[in-house]
């Protein structure tokens, strides 16, 4: 089996990456189905779910979340079982021994043991601010510093979230078998180029 | 002009991409050469030179150097010489305007006003200290704990280097725009495709 995990900075391209990587290896890109199953295991709405994960909520937990005594708040309680469930996903998704590529959710460490190609995908700050403003919802209206501040705090999230699997940091190129800054670049165009880099890969001597 | 530029870390096969990147690409590579260069310019020979800059002299310095009262040993008057001539040398390689890649050195910071493009290539510790006793001189013979005190020290010196030339950290994401872990991959097989992301990358949108 083979598994690509793409992990990136919010605003660096790396979901549309993985979606089209997926396409052009012929591989399964599970996305909108993790969402349903942790709704359905998790016992919330998979909106709501949804929001959790990508806006971060993350970002208020305390990083000492489990060693004190500090009484977690009713979002964190909530967040906590959606991130377990996301865990169990995940984990189910790799006992399916189906070829797939999976953004975020830290899969590279939840999988490991399949030994999956690991890409992080980061960017410049202004690029990133440009590719967050041409995908805006009609009619946000985020001044600079606003989203500067937003994509600080879901990269936070996320590298938080990770911290409580592994102590291999995120976005440090240890945890990682290579990683592309996009600035400037055009995913579309990049696609084939890093599909041959993940075929090439997964052929390796090591293997 | 297209300047390359190579940071790698001990062992992980960044001096062999280099040269076989500039074949492919059809770029000048400049080693050898530097070497000389600085030899004239600093007045010690060409073997001193290489010896310093290869040896990690640089590890010895205090970090503050140039801060403090303490006044530098011969050697670490030496080194700072070398290291000025390399840095003369570096930008008068840049000034010449031809399409190269450097490997080292710095020259990823020194040359930055070109746009060079800048790869990082690292590995994980079995796999260079494997690269390490592959090519060996013979009769080297490290235990696997000077082996692995040597990586590290030769990395720590081209990481202490660099700081005294920029804030950006060496073997950090920011300073790079392609970082590859070559742990288990062949150089030689891998090369192409590099070459092709170069290429790719030299004629991107923000050009």
């Amino acid at each position: 089996m083979k598994i690509v995990t793409v992990s990136r900075e919010f605003g660096s391209g790396g979901r549309e990456l993985g979606k089209r990587l997926a396409d052009q290896l012929g591989f399964a890109y599970y996305d909108r189905e993790i969402i349903t199953a942790i709704a359905e295991k998790s016992q919330f709405h998979e909106d709501y779910v949804e929001n959790v994960l990508n806006q971060g909520a993350f970002t208020h937990f305390p990083i000492t979340y489990g060693h004190t005594f500090t009484y977690p708040s009713p979002l964190q309680q909530n967040a906590t079982k959606i991130l377990v469930a996301q865990e169990e996903i995940i984990r189910e998704l790799g006992a399916k021994g189906k070829d797939c590529v999976i953004v975020g959710r830290s899969a590279d460490v939840i999988l490991a043991e399949y030994d999956p190609l690991n890409l992080f995908v980061y960017a410049e700050k202004e690029a990133k601010m440009r590719r967050c403003r041409q995908r805006a919802p009609e009619g946000e209206q985020l001044t600079d510093r606003e989203l500067e501040r937003r994509i600080k705090q879901v990269d936070n999230s996320r590298a938080r979230y990770r911290q409580l699997l592994t102590s291999k940091r995120w976005g440090r190129k240890e945890s990682y078998h290579l990683m592309i800054n996009t600035t400037d670049l055009s995913i579309k165009e990049m696609t084939p180029w890093i599909a041959e880099f993940a075929r090439h890969w997964f052929e390796r001597d090591g293997k």
